[in-house]
This record gives structure tokens, sequence and C-alpha cells, in this order.
């Protein structure tokens, strides 16, 4: 089962791609969308659109997860991040790919153990668990840690029923 | 000129396209774009997409207008309509078509100009001044007055410089 997890943004949108095979999870594919930040959001949604289909035509996953927006900051943040993961949902709406959302805290908890951890130890988590050495931005860890929260979804749902 | 103007919903969309040639306004097409509420929000985020580019192609416009958020109410509306508000620029994006967004509040001074205005006053404001008689709903009126406030800017924009 391949599952692609995504970190929203109207400028970058980071992406990682995981392949579960029974216990073991390995890390197929990750990396950064972006559209220039001077560029209107018309265009920029356009951009980042196109090449979010590309990474699903290229990896044909049976699942998707997204981060969703935080509600308790910076509200006109919160619609941007809303904006850009519309865009995810737009896609699975269209290619009827399953796609489920994940509170930042939801996904901290499930990657470190604690729902307030920084950027940082997210990072180290995600390459701990995946025997990662290098090479992940900020933002593709985090779209890594929303795919490894899917799977563990996955794995209690089929626990639990 | 002809302006398609949107009151973004991730259930029901309004739309209103009117046609400015010289000083005179013709309301050519209104309505609501749905999608049933009991859908996971990528399908009716897809079913939205699709009848929007409908609209799109049918009137061939050359702007685009959509109602913003109104950041200082409920966070998860808020949210909501930043991501139906979203397809509004995908499309504005994919099709080259300019788009601006206006808040609540503009749309409101430019219809009513009173900024708390309410639904009834928008949409009677918007039939009174389209010589419309009936057949509005509040979605499409409010897609419309957004339309309006649109022609108002342009109109304004050329006074201006």
């Amino acid at each position: 089962m391949k599952i692609i997890g995504f970190d929203p943004g109207t400028i970058k949108m980071g992406y990682g791609v995981i392949e579960i095979q029974q216990s073991l999870i390995e890390l197929v594919d990750f990396g950064v969308l972006k559209a220039k930040p001077t560029l209107h959001l018309s265009k920029r949604l356009y951009l980042i659109y196109e090449q979010l289909m590309n990474v699903i035509d290229t990896h044909n996953p049976s699942e998707l997860a997204v981060e969703h927006p935080f509600v308790d900051k910076n509200v006109r943040s919160a619609i941007a991040i809303g904006q850009a993961q519309s865009l995810v949902f737009l896609a699975s709406g269209k290619k009827d790919i399953p796609c489920e959302s994940y509170s930042p805290r939801e996904v901290k908890i499930n990657i470190t153990g604690y729902g307030n951890s920084s950027k940082i130890q997210v990072e180290n988590s995600v390459k701990m668990q995946l025997q990662v050495k290098e090479g992940l931005s900020f933002d593709s860890a985090d779209a890594i840690a929303v795919a490894l929260t899917h799977a563990q979804q996955i794995k209690m749902n089929k626990i639990l029923g």
C-alpha cells in the first residue's frame, strides 16, 4: 500500500510517499512543490495543483493524507492552509483516492509522542523511523510525518475492527 | 465585458454572470452549484469544481470575482470558505482569467452603502440595480453582488488612472 502525505502551503507544499509492506515502511519519494511567492494566488494554486497531480500520477497511491489547518492560531494563515489543503482534496475527489486529514497536534503526538514537539523533533523522529540520513527539509519531513500518521491510523483501524 | 462573481461554499456555491456594455449592466445568468452535504469533502470540492468550470466555459468571462472569508468570525467556517474560494482561484489560474477577491464588508458597502447590511438588504439592492423581480436565492444574490462590486472597482480604477 502506497500513501502520499502532504504538508499544505500556497508557496511551498511538502510531499512524502511511503510504501507499507506488512510491517515494513519504506520511504519511496519526497520533495517540495513550489510556486514563486511573487505570483498571484491563482497562478500559485494552479502551479502547485499541476505538480501535485504529477506526483499522484507518478506514484499511483491508494491513500492520501493531508495536514489540517490549526484553528487556534493565526486565522489568515489557517485560511491559506485551507486553500492549499483544498487542492489535495480536489485531487482526491478527481482521482477517487481516499484522503484523510490530521491536525498538526495529531501528527506530532503520533510521530514524537508529544503534541507540542518542535519541527526539528518531528524531522529527527521521521529520519530515525525511516532511516533517512539527510536531504529532508521541514516541509517534506512534515509531509512524511502526515503519511506515517495515516499509516498508523490504518493499522489501528485494522486492529480495532 | 463579462464578469462572473462567486459566493464560495463547499455545499452550495452561488454564481452570477453580468455583462457590462458602456454604462449598462445586464444580468446574464445566475444559479447555485451544489454538492450533497453527505458526500466527503473531496467529492464535494470536485463536483463543485466541475460545475464551476462548466459555468466558465459556457460564459467565457474576462474577469472573475469571489468573496473572501471573513477573518473575524468562526475560524472553522472561514477555513471552509477558503477551501471553496480556492477552487475559483484554481480555475482562474488554469484559464488565465484574472480573479479578484472582496471581503463581505466591501461587497455590502458597495451594494447597499452599509457594511453591516443583512442578506435581505443585499438581495433587494441587487434586484433593484438589475431590475430582477424574482428567482434569486441568497447565494446567487451574494454572488451577483460580488460581480457588481468588481464592476464598480474596475470603473473606479479607470477613473483613477
